[in-house]
């Protein structure tokens, strides 16, 4: 921290006992749960009273067993630090707002979670032992979708599933734009963890408009026109008057984000889904120079997947089945299983939406710059029944699938996964770059090189899960390891992760600079002088 | 101001001194120049002396003629609310960031301007009397333009003609999208404050990635990607990892922004501009309702506006060649004016992009809805030579053009202008609404009513131009009580401004409520303790 700015911040107030908050090593409640630095047990025992009086006794979770589920992680804890001291769950703005007023009253942090399905990120666990999980999994209203503007407004508890069921329910026409694993993900989460699905929607927080936010003091904010009395544009128009506001709610700790505006694609007559198969590993430099321009001018509308045949063969494998050896494994192995499955090493899935002629207009220069890049380019016609086309089929129109969650369980039944996602500029080059580091390092662990690249438009984010088995200790502090390996060295070529789980929020964070992280410090500060929302979300404490 | 806001930032400091900045008169420096409330001459002089020792003496500019570039505003001022004390232009962000320091030491306000062309909302004037201008003009290099992402890095100065020249001389095939009056705006001030363009480029914050920021204290902050080290994602990525901070330093006082990326848009190989023709008043709400699924599907790529044809007629005509009694023109007059010149009462501009067969397969569809909705689709065929389609044709290919800096003349050669600018959803009835409640508000003032509807995507922008004299002081007072009677009467139905004059910023935030000023005004003391950055930049002090 900058001299300057860290005596703004002292001079400021409170920020000696945040600090602790965030670097002091909590103490154990019961075994399974831990308590905050500063709390001792009895006023914990206050603080669940008075929470208790605001949302009911059923609705905190403070024992080993009603706590279980939020202690859940698919991704290593070694060292267990990302334990929480218990949950309560709010059924309203109000509580939520009462409920903030004890955090600060105790310093008991508060780390929200709207499904907890964060899947690759850590789940419902938080960035430092001790918080208490914030559920907001009750507040799961649909509260207007505008069948003329193709807007909805949600809550935090809302699924994609939800969502979907709604305009089934109604007739409305339109598509969703859903993460993997979305019919358990929450919309509202996803986009403040600015998630990317794959149809023309597929960036979410483009794609959102208008939030509803309570402050760490209880004032509720509605952004953007949703604080204009008898506005009918929250949903409509994103940018609002003056500075704007929505964007420091995202992977953030500012506030507790309590509805959500957010805009659904006009169900296109046609759809039509492409897969363009290559065969080598060096081929994803080709498809990202073909790939870059379609996404530039448009003509792919939609968010572009390079799927790795290592990935895809997880998803509906276990390792033992393709390979027994320890180490990673060999491309020739992945390319002879992927081979069998009509597979290439790298299978490129886009879509083209529109009417018969204007997608008669648009393919024939897709399909010629793909062909010229030595690709496959496959469709319905060729790849009907191929589980993985199908699958891509579904997502790229908003469908809901799960399948992905079969990664998850590659290295053994108790799973183990975390998931590693450095962005870079969408050139051909520094996919090259990528994979040959990628590889080295998941190699020196031991483990497989199982990798997407998402197109989104002028960048590509490189997205490497690590599949680990978390039932085998020594193997989970390997994957941590190994995790932060890929984090510092990508970081040094300058690929710095747009996302990352709860336990290298703190070491990403120092990739983006000093002066971006006081920054952040001041306006968190500001917002929340006590630190009791999610300390160490993205670094920030 | 909430008791609890208002509470927590009396605690932080210096709230004092920055609310009387705002809100104390200003005294005479030398009739035309005004000081702030806290300074005296002594000390002013004392401060000139630094900032000359920063940046040379011939780039302070304090004397009545060095300064009279600077006062001009051609909004309605008539009591003198927003004169500013001179002027300083630094010539690097070191310079900037010495500015500051003198700016602090001194509790001098400084108002930063790019190329000082904010046509509509006061040009370089401040918000509040007695602010410095701080001139970025000088600042103005094209840093960087990457061929293949078609992405630009820009400083403050460079104008829309600038980029343009530079792209042509480097023969890089991508186009520009330009607000009115491009050629000598500012693509960095155009994109903080939120301007709109007429390409499929349009929504200029939309297509902006990465910024540098100078904060108050000096602090130097790359938002996004820019301050990883060796990163070259800045202008590729634009969420980078945390609080998404760009938007806060849009039509804000947060910072001053010293460097900013852009998205660049590639030629498409064939462009095709539309106008469609209606005849009557009423018809802009069937208008509207048929462009809204076209944005909302993208078939219509670009921003379409629907213009008055009072508003284009003012383009090319003064006043009195159509009409010469008091009172607004009435409709018939204009009707019968406007069809002299091949124009109907709206002219909907839009174009398609691609390759001929795209646009083949695309018009018939947009055309048929349109004709659908009693309108004439009329194209280079039929329009060839006509001014106005000429304009618009120009402007949706990201050509500059100066024509619309006619209607500021209008009334009379001193010119005079004020845009008010209500947003909505883009449905029918709220044009219907909106243009009614304009049309008496501004008859009442004896004022005509010039109008162009901005369709972005799911919302309308209803610019509406108030043409008055600004060499007649009774009229210039009619037009300032004019257009604040119209923000507060839409206000009242919940049509709020999404961007306004320095005379009316407080008004219209006052619409956004309190909890977003509160808001607002915690970030700014947390970001700028002195205030000295643009106190009152859309009402946040």
């Amino acid at each position: 921290m900058s001299e300057i700015s860290r005596r703004d911040i002292l001079r400021a107030g409170a920020i000696g006992t945040a600090l602790v908050t965030a670097n002091a090593v909590a103490s154990p409640l019961d075994g399974e749960r831990m308590l905050p630095a500063e709390l001792d047990k009895a006023a914990f025992a206050k603080a669940l009273d008075e929470l208790r009086a605001i949302v009911g006794k059923e609705w905190v979770f403070a024992d080993e067993e009603s706590t279980a589920s939020y202690r859940k992680s698919e991704i290593p804890d070694p060292d267990g630090k990302h334990i929480s001291s218990g949950a309560v769950a709010p059924a309203s703005v109000e509580e939520v707002q009462a409920i903030l007023k004890v955090a600060n009253k105790y310093k008991l942090p508060m780390w929200p979670v709207s499904t907890g399905k964060n899947m690759g990120y850590g789940l419902a666990t938080p960035a430092s032992s001790g918080q208490m999980i914030l559920d907001l999994k009750r507040m799961n209203r649909i509260i207007e979708v505008d069948a003329e503007l193709g807007t909805a407004l949600v809550e935090p508890g809302v699924t994609y599933r939800d969502l979907r069921d709604y305009l089934d329910e109604h007739k409305l026409n339109f598509w969703i734009d859903v993460p993997t694993v979305g019919p358990i993900v929450s919309p509202l989460s996803n986009t403040l963890e600015r998630g990317v699905g794959y149809t023309p929607y597929g960036d979410h927080f483009f794609m959102q408009c208008g939030m509803e936010v309570v402050l760490a003091d209880g004032t509720l904010v509605k952004t953007g026109m949703g604080s204009v009395k008898n506005s009918t544009t929250w949903q409509a128009f994103k940018w609002g008057y003056g500075p704007y506001l929505d964007g420091i709610f995202t992977q953030s700790n500012f506030g507790v984000v309590t509805k959500m505006g957010m805009w659904l694609m006009p169900a296109p007559p046609v759809y039509k889904p492409f897969m363009v198969r290559h065969a080598n590993s060096d081929d994803v430099a080709k498809i990202t120079d073909t790939i870059r321009p379609f996404r530039m001018n448009n003509l792919i509308p939609n968010g572009v997947l390079i799927m790795g045949a290592a990935y895809q063969l997880a998803m509906f494998n276990r390792r033992s089945d393709i390979w027994d050896k320890p180490g990673a494994i060999p491309d020739s192995v992945v390319q002879a299983e992927a081979k069998k499955h009509g597979l290439g090493m790298w299978n490129t899935y886009f879509a083209l939406y529109g009417t018969e002629e204007i997608i008669a207009a648009i393919e024939p220069i897709i399909r010629g710059a793909f062909e010229a890049s030595g690709g496959e380019v496959l469709t319905e016609k060729e790849m009907t029944g191929n589980p993985w086309f199908e699958h891509h089929k579904t997502l790229m129109r908003g469908g809901l699938s799960l399948e992905e969650i079969g990664i998850v369980r590659w290295r053994g039944p108790t799973g183990g996964m975390v998931a590693f996602a450095p962005v870079a500029p969408a050139k051909g080059p520094e996919t090259i770059g990528q994979t040959a580091l990628a590889k080295e390092i998941l190699a020196k662990y031991g483990f497989d090189y199982a990798p997407a690249y998402a197109v989104g438009g002028r960048e590509l984010h490189h997205i490497i899960f690590l599949m680990f088995d978390k039932g085998d200790p020594a193997e989970e502090r390997k994957a941590n390891d190994c995790v932060n390996e890929m984090i510092v060295r990508f970081g040094e070529k300058g690929w710095a992760s747009y996302r990352t789980g709860v336990g290298t929020m703190d070491l990403v964070a120092k990739q983006y600079g000093q002066a971006n992280r006081d920054l952040n410090a001041r306006i968190k500060h500001a917002l929340d002088p006590n630190h009791i929302i999610a300390p160490g979300k993205s670094g920030v404490v």
